[in-house]
């Protein structure tokens, strides 16, 4: 896992040089007119998935949302996906439910776009296009670099539709900033520290940062066997920050501007009723610094940072993060 | 909460006299073609928009998602919504976020369906259809009955693109059923019982079963100040479960004959590792029992199951369920 995060900044220079390729790829497919947009995920690349549904929503400028796998393996789901996008996720491009899904959706009248890390996949042969995300094997169970990698992956996708939504020197820069958070893992040590004791653990964010709360708290789950849930901020205003107290600390993962006063709210709200609290962003003082990104790529740098955490947590615990118990690299669900 | 929990047989029994209306009233303002389904929804309203988002692309044979109210209210998405049928969900129908998307959403071409317990509030004033959920006061801070209401018509959305999703007889045979549920609360009593020193759970069940699970795990976490999370069980095997332990307890909510399957490999899986288990569904020996309501209403017990634990779990650690620390009956996010 500590090879593999640290992988990132040349995984995402390598995909940040595709970037033309792919959106020329994707043009070329899309339906017209566009109906809506569709994202096919699950674990890791589920909560990728959320980061994309945003995007996708702002560039093609129509609804877009996440599939619900079972609709097409249990429940025999018939609809009509003429004129839908759908964006099917897998690292392994082999777990069973997503295969059959996207297969169902592309009968069903879908341009089905794999991203991938097996370009020989099932997934890649049951799709129209595949954007292979060439992140190299991935040996550690807990997924890293193809976290990552999709990521940049779904900005191509929605970038197709509008290729202002990154500008280039964002995107070219962004490799070094990964490095930048790769090559100093003392703050994630830091906060592991001082959290320790901590066997249950909120990651909150709102907007585009959500995704990258959700997967702060999966990768944590997975490497730490800590309970951290991942939780939009507007929704944990909604009920759940009844059940913290003092033993449930609070992660909150910045989203950029337009979503900082959210976040000095909740901070603000939780320091009233005692509970301990982190944040990870570009704000001077934040506990896990990130470097400046512009919002759209902010939620990629959190990632690392999460992924850091985790694997800090996870070492602090004398475990074996490349090998969590209970887990397998490709999950067979149907 | 305990008066309100009862209440649900009578709620459901007065919605059910309106379901053919309710259907009347939404076909007459479907968009044609429809070209997708977006469900707008905060806290316990979104777990009923999980529910039906499963429904609706059921019957309306469309593509059917979450919408993500912050796309309108923080970045100043102008998707067109054109084709698609959204479905607004607010109790009080006065949750700033909500009635600011479903304004934009309508603005931008969508057919807006308000279902709320409020017919004159802002939300209800902002769609072209209301299906007022007739629940009555609802006090306690934890929405127990406006939740099944809003449950019950969106099985009428639903239906208004097949009526056969439903059969009379089930619709006419549910609040009798609820009223089995809420006869009995000993099954709730003795499992808060059993799992007393929990202070985390884990809440789980996939496809419709799913809403119910989400829905269980916020009412323990507003009621009860447990630490429950609610997972999709496909999602919950695809990381979480490294998580789990014998400390963090799962209840698992049965969805029905086609997830029996999906139900008890995880129920083995969990006994292998010694995590500890519970069910809610209508099988024999379920340590919360459902009587039988086919699976499109099962959710509909289960979610009362759940209410039911969430009280019992609040009273034994000597909480005032009607008003957790820290809440508001009306959640202000923007």
């Amino acid at each position: 896992m500590t090879a593999e995060i640290a992988e990132q900044p040349a995984v995402l220079g390598r995909l940040a040089g595709r970037h033309a390729e792919f959106l020329d790829q994707i043009r070329a497919a899309l339906p017209e007119p566009l109906a809506g947009t569709a994202l096919l995920a699950r674990g890791s690349s589920d909560n990728v998935a959320v980061y994309g549904r945003y995007l996708i929503e702002l560039t093609s400028r129509r609804p877009a949302g996440l599939a619900a796998p079972s609709l097409h393996t249990r429940y025999g789901a018939d609809a009509d996906y003429g004129g839908y996008l759908v964006v099917a996720l897998s690292q392994s491009g082999a777990t069973p439910e997503i295969v059959q899904a996207a297969s169902a959706m592309r009968r069903s009248g879908a341009v089905v776009v794999a991203i991938t890390n097996e370009p020989d996949s099932p997934l890649a042969r049951a799709c129209q296009v595949t954007l292979p995300t060439g992140a190299g094997p991935e040996l550690a169970v807990p997924a890293t670099k193809t976290v990552t990698a999709q990521m940049l992956a779904i900005v191509a996708v929605a970038a197709a539709f509008d290729p202002g939504v990154v500008s280039a020197a964002d995107l070219a820069a962004l490799p070094a900033a990964v490095e930048r958070v790769v090559a100093d893992d003392a703050p994630a040590r830091a906060l592991a520290s001082r959290w320790e004791r901590a066997g249950r653990l909120v990651v909150t964010g709102r907007g585009m940062a959500y995704a990258a709360a959700l997967e702060t708290a999966l990768k944590i789950k997975e490497s730490a066997r800590v309970h951290a849930e991942g939780l939009s901020s507007a929704d944990l205003l909604h009920g759940p920050i009844a059940a913290l107290d003092d033993g449930l600390p609070v992660l909150i993962v910045a989203g950029g501007e337009r979503l900082a006063a959210d976040e000095a709210e909740l901070a603000a709200r939780l320091a009233r009723i005692g509970v301990p609290a982190a944040t990870c962003g570009p704000a001077p003082g934040a506990d896990l610094p990130l470097p400046e990104a512009g919002e759209i790529l902010l939620p990629v740098l959190a990632t690392v940072r999460g992924q850091q955490l985790a694997l800090a947590a996870a070492l602090r615990r004398g475990l074996d993060p490349d090998a969590p118990a209970g887990l397998a690299k490709v999950t067979a669900t149907h």
